[in-house]
């Protein structure tokens, strides 16, 4: 396969779609960021990657995090097996707005699954719990994997974060008054937006999502995951990572993703490469525009969806 | 009518239904009071007192001042009429348990009614803005009106409250997320707990409650609230007065109340007089089963629901 | 009280409002009514009529048909006491539109309260097994109680409403997969629609909701129901009887009342007078415009809400 | 791929599940099926079919038929392409029970996928319109797919869901009612019933549904759907199959499925074969407990889940 080839031609087939939708407007650092820019990066197994366009510019993580606190805390427990996480949290598709405080309630303070703000707030609790500091241990980790020591917490959005922060202080209250927290409550909320104020490239991303494609191992070889947890942590991703609209994304690309709204959509074909793309503007539903037409693209020009 | 043979029939109704439900536990101050309690007091319009049983002995007002704070939030706003509070409180039974977060959500962080939690959160945060210490106003205006100048908060309750609260929290911070709190969310809880924590017996409550009764009018005979204005309190405390079963109480015993988890009631007989009745032991929605009792045959006898 | 001068007051403030709202359109039988029509007739207890304006022209009751189905299903129970048609339906509020399922499909098929439709369909289920032929029931003893025997359903507003009926069909089989219907379906539904299809004048209804004032007793003197039968049926009118504005038309008019989408509403003061006021305009909840306003007005004038 | 020896060693596995659940019940046709069955068979993309217990008993498809009406609609439209049946039905998860009304009613009519029953009646209801038997239609093709000229409906498996189709009468009148529907509700429900009554063996559904794993090819080489509508269908299957499970077993077994209440799930390794396994026991959300067990197993062995 020609990435090189294939990822110029997604850029020119997604380019029309660029300036497309929103750009996220709720925190004013994430509001700042040119509607223009569009990247897209594949790093394959081997760890050969390639790129184009915006590729190498940082840009908020924000809910791609997610993602990566999940993989931390299966990897963090007992001997990589499953843990009591998933007595915490679902897995199942939410079927309402990503922050929607309905099921919550009718599911006694149960998330329906790690990606959803409330899911990733009880998964940020555990990693708090398993490390003693789940931001700095989640740019620890992100900074080794994608090898680019200079990755760093994007202060301005964690603080507007904060400012901004009452739907998810309401979703963490509400969830320790069921008794599913941890930690308190204003702990927990700073390091979960810490976590999303982390400034990564497509390039960063592409290369440190590498484990998901691998199967669980990790740039260097060592095992991060078993087989088993790294397809399911995918299988999640495919359900799961793209708000309410995963059934649509599925439908659309056929790929395990997890989107956030910096922008920025990660992207798995297990055992073949691990891809990032980036352009800032939203649809309806989060995810970025530019970026789903061109992971479809992606997968009609490769055939390699997972179906 | 001879309100002192009246109330003595109606504790004897009542006394088999003394000890039924539960005593509220979430909070250990309220658990401690003992299931047997029972008092019954009315005050008529002219001031006069009766009462029976229990109905000197102090106990938690809990919800109960709900009924007061919006009453104080009316009177204080411009002249005595409406004011911007119904833009930020609607007027409509809650259809679900008094804590849901589902219609809130739905209804972009407008509550239902001022009697649910989340609504009265919000008449709270409209009484600290007026009068810049909402439950200390609350306070001193509960003791003028009922003429015992020994009122005083409970500390240990509020206490309580404030360590279980995260629900309440929840609430707040989310009704701040869309914008329908003027005050931070610590302080508007924090005088939420305080007046619910507020120790009043039967005697107390009933008295100063009488303006209800009055049509607006105090004790002293000044008028706190516009013959209109009174009149729609009474209509919310029917509709909404008594958790989610503003219904079966209004079709049970016809009477505006407002009911407390500390296992008071107080109920309005418009143009006639004011009741409160005490017993801790509450039914599953939150309702005191000897209350509920006693208010059923004091309209049985008298013939005065409003219906 | 000098009813006709006060009707002509109430007319005279109501008028602005006429026109205002929406006429029903969702049957072509109820479209054709003229926007322009206002009448507005108070029975008392006595038996005398006062009216105004169109309070002669027969429109369709709809909606208030629910306040009379109800109350001959509780005449018909054993010795007037309440039956089991309160384990088939409740009393609360409903919190939703009145038509809607949700809440029908959390509380196991056990409508809110006999005014949505689906209370209604079962309460006209119950007088069908009753009675043999719930519509012809009906129409026989409103025909007796307002002393016009040439009331009658409307066949092309039946016929209408059967072909709009979906909706009304759906929450009849919802209701009948949880046993919670005696009879089949069509025939259910079918009875309800000609129930709701008669024509009244205001007069007739005002006449023929004597009753509800009278505490149960009929135009001839005779008992239709207890004095606490009656009270009980005012008490789901004010907390239930106009769609799910009924808080604020308790805090507005603060009087029991049973609204239509033919632009009716009765209206009762226990004790002293029914109401009826017809205006086809109606608001985003179903209720007439114009009748709300006339009805506000009234209990300005005279001072007789409830509360 | 020893593909016989891999069923066998799963099965083994499988065994200690089997009569593990509650045979569906609702239905006396369904109630009367041995719980001590289980049978897998597996169909690879050349016609090889292998199977292992009782692979060859028909059993009652029941929603698995959904997958295959979905299937010929999008066969049926135009050149093969998507049309319209997806403005009329989404693609997104349910998040709720399989038949709720609760989203139907939020969105307007428009079901939330194709699996549900409401969005089952819609398709069923378009393949109606486009075929004019939706039934036959479907029996027809399942027939020639399998190369079983002896398929047949269940008379007594239809008439019996008639009798409890109360609720799927009350989705389609409701849907009927937002004008979700083309044909008349009673034969769009017989058309559901009877497509659902169908009995098949695992090899029949194996071999059926192999036009899934083979692109869209059909048995005879032609081609039934673009290899992109077989994708978006496995998709649709893999978020939206197995009821509210659909994240559980994405997690669990990692494939495409469709499951129904007879107890038969088929699963689909793209480009390599699709498999149906049976057992009656079903779990708390409908999906057959042996036979999840089963798939589980299998992808645990071969290591084909799609991620």
């Amino acid at each position: 396969m020609d990435y090189q080839a294939v990822l110029e031609e997604v850029a020119a087939h997604a380019r029309p779609y660029v300036r497309q939708g929103r750009v996220a407007d709720y925190i004013p650092a994430l509001e700042r960021v040119s509607a223009d820019r569009f990247g897209i990066a594949v790093a394959d197994i081997h760890g050969e990657v390639y790129g184009v366009g915006d590729w190498e510019v940082p840009f908020s993580v924000q809910s791609i995090s997610k993602a990566f606190s999940l993989a931390l805390v299966m990897a963090q427990s007992h001997g990589g097996h499953d843990d009591g996480i998933w007595r915490r949290v679902g897995r199942e598709p939410s079927g309402t707005p990503f922050n929607s405080l309905v099921q919550l309630e009718a599911e006694n303070g149960i998330p329906r699954n790690p990606f959803i703000n409330a899911g990733a707030l009880v998964v940020t609790d555990r990693l708090q719990t398993l490390t003693g500091d789940a931001s700095t241990s989640m740019l620890h980790f992100l900074r080794e994997e994608s090898g680019n020591p200079d990755l760093a917490f994007d202060q301005s959005v964690a603080d507007s974060e904060a400012e901004h922060g009452d739907r998810n202080a309401a979703l963490a209250h509400f969830m320790a008054s069921f008794g599913n927290l941890e930690n308190p409550v204003p702990s927990v909320i700073e390091h979960y937006f810490w976590q999303c104020s982390i400034e990564m490239s497509c390039r960063d991303l592409a290369v440190a999502g590498g484990f998901l494609a691998r199967h669980g191992l990790r740039a260097d070889g060592s095992r991060l995951l078993e087989a088993r947890e790294a397809k399911r942590i995918n299988a999640v991703m495919l359900t799961c990572g793209t708000y309410d609209a995963a059934g649509e994304f599925a439908y659309r690309v056929g790929l395990p993703a997890k989107s956030g709204v910096g922008g920025g959509i990660i992207a798995v074909i297990p055992g073949r490469c691990t891809l990032c793309v980036w352009s800032p503007g939203l649809d309806a539903r989060g995810n970025s525009v530019a970026g789903a037409a061109a992971l479809d693209h992606f997968t009609t020009l490769t055939g390699w969806s997972v179906f």
